[in-house]
């Protein structure tokens, strides 16, 4: 069985999370497009953790993340915000890559957790 | 037990899918490399249908997409195609990602669909 | 049950792999910065099988590779490494995608396989 949360708030064409096989995988972006990769991480990755709540998990049952910036030079704003924010008891695989996103995002992610 | 299709049209040292655990992973492009995104979204959307046809499943199935453009300021013509192709009623976690592809393609999709 | 290797040499607040539902998911770059995509992508290589015997299976068994290089036109330098490696017997689904890495990585991969 399939389980699917969305809409996404973006779009009405795309979902927020998707469960199966006991594997939810979730999309976020900063709520609030500040002009500060650091605030804009924080945000995103809050926005994870309910994407995650909702799907009956958290963070210390994520699998993979898949991190995508606008600016590399950036990162170590990056790294603040998941430093902060990471649980270092249970530490996800992470690859973090410069890409091009829409309009004033500097950041989107891309986790899959154990539900 | 892993199940493979390929090697791609693309190269005989690549595969197209891989179905494990109930889970088809596949990967297409356009056939045809037509200088517009729309034209190039809504043929790599076909090749996801044929493929994930041929692993058994189709796109009421579909748990997640990636979708790599080369232009991101071309996004609402991938929207357009995606739009008219998804099943609404089942929709799929998506993510969008501007990124440099080979060649003449201007879009790269990777999907995943319960099969 | 969450299997995590890690943290990864890169950063005490990241993991190398993690195995869940019979699925590794592991992540490289080369240990050793060269100026050749070629030899950074062999390096590479020898991260993920390392990372995978690590995780208790090896290269016949992958199931995807999403392959993210810094400059698409040495696309071909990226290829000969993989086809030397590249069990052809168990061809995995591959994309790769021209993005910007941190610092002096020309390639990082990012792995999936059964275990």
């Amino acid at each position: 069985m399939i389980q699917r949360f969305g809409p996404s708030r973006m779009s009405q064409t795309r979902g927020r999370s998707v469960i199966y096989n006991g594997v939810v995988t979730t999309v976020a972006t900063s709520d609030r497009k500040e002009p500060s990769l650091y605030a804009q991480a924080r945000d995103a990755l809050t926005v994870v953790d309910r994407n995650l709540n909702e799907a009956g998990t958290d963070k210390s049952r994520i699998l993979t993340s898949m991190v995508y910036i606008t600016d590399m030079r950036n990162k170590p704003e990056l790294n603040r915000a998941w430093d902060e924010w990471v649980d270092r008891a249970n530490l996800p695989m992470r690859a973090c890559l410069g890409v091009d996103l829409e309009g004033d995002d500097l950041v989107e992610i891309v986790v899959t957790a154990a539900v």
